[in-house]
């Protein structure tokens, strides 16, 4: 039987989870696999902090040259874009192949990378960079591989769903829900790649490039997070029959594509509106599948390192087998006509409107959204709160045209009933 | 490009689903494949009957022999067990690869056939055999290759689940539900297979044998079906925050592992007990992943194809980079030291006793169960309907042994008071 060597390049907590794994689970994956998957090296540039793992002698070194060197897979989990993309160039330069769970560096540094493999038959695997544990990747490129994909909506950050399903649960606000997350470890000492939604729009850019074969550019998303979401709205939404989710969206439509990723109200009944706490889920809508939907924990140690293993064991498979780029890492092949922009999408709205009680306001608003052809599905006011200077309006629409709806808000902030910015959610049916 | 030739045989639901996949998506697999795979011949007893579908010249044949002489990869669509065994083991022994959507031709002579497989070299490729369009056979055997499985529990079957779901929210009773299930088209005109549990079974077997690298025989499944599923027990199930599923069960519990079949009441505030009418849904708890659970269309022309076209693609990738027997149809390690007898296993209860009014029922019925240390977690006596003869006690248990629980179930059904056979139902928490 074959011995396959792995080099991790990265001892921190994806690192710890993906050693572990590796250590204890190899027999299974021996009986599996039929390969002996054996972890080699660790390399750091700090290797005397315990990580709470009991490694044999001489797997840790400082020495990531003679890592790469020795090793049949590389495991690059350094994180970052300048260090790491190097490491992963040095590495398929050798004509090994990598595995990363790097999915800033594939989103922004993808083409680079996919060129250099390709030039030198090298893999690289990256089923840990988009929705943790869940193998959402090989779903995507394999598993539906007969499929024309024609959505796919995702929540893929865990610290946005953990905030959000915190503030309806127990009537936090944003900065006390984002309190807890950081006292938990779920939010960064800077948290904005994940509540602005960079890291949503990283994860949704490599799902819509594996889905409509070409490489989706950060500049090409729309983004918006979820710091300006209210309690205030997600009650309403509540009320409504919506929960308010942060998420990827990417959609075909008449062999157009769009690419946003924003906070969405769906409805609660559905079962991505319960998909709660720090977990992941992703649907797919292909044909001839029709509509999946994948579940589970979208981050932490463990889960991360399931997914680096499993993609560790087809770069092995491959190399038993003499098949690397069975699957190349990306192959362009353009399913679409163009890109839409932000303006050209079709949605649902939620807006709601902080006015100060005068008669004729609601008659005014209704005429805004009539002059550009926005029809209500519902609205909603309730009676002035005591402790309130304002009037909360809340108005669902009928589909329209974005751009529509951008001139209708425009044209309702500058009503001189209108106090406060007019918050808006997009609303998807499933 | 090389060309791959695909030829199907049997030319029922599942064939024309898949024929007419190859021919529309036949662009797109190729763009993400760069295989080109072209449906070559589809042969049937019967030819003339229209399909709805355009197919080009010459692709029907009733030559079943030729088609397999002339094509890279063969579907078997035929079902049933003699004839299709016959089919595959005469491609495999030509050393060429067969994809199935036959769980029951697997779940019963899966040995030989993977053993003719390994001896000539071929693959069997069967995702659709399981839970239609989600790819959960890849998902188990590579996506989490690297976890140790803990426990995968499934919805596996739509007709029952469109059965349960009709009898849960329109208030029918089994038989009604049943007869427009029929209407629908859901259930067949012998519809033991599905109501019975056997062909969750069948895919049971499947995933446990993929999960513990032994080949799980039908006899070792214990199976229940849901044709003495009563309303009233959807009902007080619903009553007391569950629903009632029919589940395929695997488990691995200190190193032995449980395999079985059978209605189950889970919670009905998570998500699997949210996958209604035919849908399937299968929640797989592994080391190190965690939860995870893959939601989807579980039957139907259109799910299914979607996973024998990822087959022929598979297969077509193998022919391609010479790369077959990479993942092998099962490899045989086996993960666990027994399999557990139904009388070993541990659950909660549910029980139901119609009881005529008499002092001193429930005394008796306690005795009964603490004398089997049988502990009650809950207790449920509604006043008797006029309508009725006999009172309902519902009682759900602690955790305990069946081989308890059926002894005390032996006792209470033998009191004077007890009238009609009781009913039990398992709980899982999830």
């Amino acid at each position: 039987m074959k011995e396959v060597k792995v080099g991790i390049i990265g001892f921190g907590t994806v690192g710890t989870g993906v050693a572990s794994c590796l250590l204890e689970n190899q027999s299974v994956m021996e009986k599996r696999t039929g390969v002996k998957i054996k972890l080699h090296k660790i390399s750091d540039i700090d290797i005397t902090t315990s990580r709470d793992i009991a490694l044999p002698d001489g797997i840790l070194t400082t020495d990531t040259d003679k890592l790469i060197d020795e090793s049949d897979i590389v495991v690059e989990l350094v994180g970052g874009i300048e260090v790491a993309k190097k490491i992963i160039l040095t590495v398929l330069e050798k004509g090994k192949s990598v595995v990363t769970a790097n999915k800033a560096l594939l989103a922004e540094e993808g083409k680079e990378i996919f060129e250099v493999a390709e030039k030198y038959k090298a893999d690289v695997y990256y089923e840990a960079s988009v929705a943790g544990g869940i193998p959402i990747i090989k779903s995507l490129r394999e598993g539906l591989a007969g499929n024309r994909i024609e959505k796919i909506m995702g929540i893929l950050n865990g610290t946005c769903n953990y905030i959000l399903t915190k503030m309806e649960n127990d009537s936090q606000d944003f900065g006390e829900a984002l309190n807890k997350a950081s006292k938990l470890g779920y939010a960064e000492a800077d948290p904005s790649l994940d509540i602005d939604g960079f890291d949503t729009a990283h994860k949704t850019a490599i799902l819509a490039s594996l889905a409509y074969g070409e490489l989706i550019s950060m500049d090409d998303i729309y983004i918006e997070g979820i710091r300006n979401i209210a309690l205030m709205d997600i009650n309403f939404a509540k009320d409504l029959g919506y929960r308010v989710k942060l998420m990827g969206i990417i959609k075909k439509e008449h062999n157009n594509i769009e690419v946003r990723v924003h906070p969405t109200m769906i409805p609660s009944a559905t079962i991505m509106a319960n998909i709660s706490d720090v977990n992941n889920g992703v649907l797919i809508e292909g044909d001839p599948v029709g509509t999946t939907l994948f579940y589970g924990q979208g981050a932490g140690m463990k889960a991360t390192s399931s997914a680096v293993v499993a993609d560790i064991i087809d770069v092995a498979l491959n190399i038993e087998k003499n098949s690397n780029r069975r699957i190349p890492a990306f192959r362009s092949a353009k399913q679409f006509n163009s890109l839409m922009s932000m303006k050209n999408i079709e949605s649902r709205y939620y807006i709601r409107i902080q006015v100060s009680e005068k008669p004729g306001v609601i008659a005014n608003i209704s005429k805004i959204l009539g002059d550009e052809n926005i029809s209500i599905s519902s609205i909603l006011q309730r009676e002035k709160e005591a402790s309130s200077e304002f009037v909360p309006i809340v108005i669902i629409t009928h589909h329209t045209h974005e751009i529509n709806m951008l001139k209708a808000l425009d044209k309702m902030q500058n009503l001189t009933e209108t106090k406060e910015k007019i918050k808006l959610i997009r609303i998807e049916d499933i």
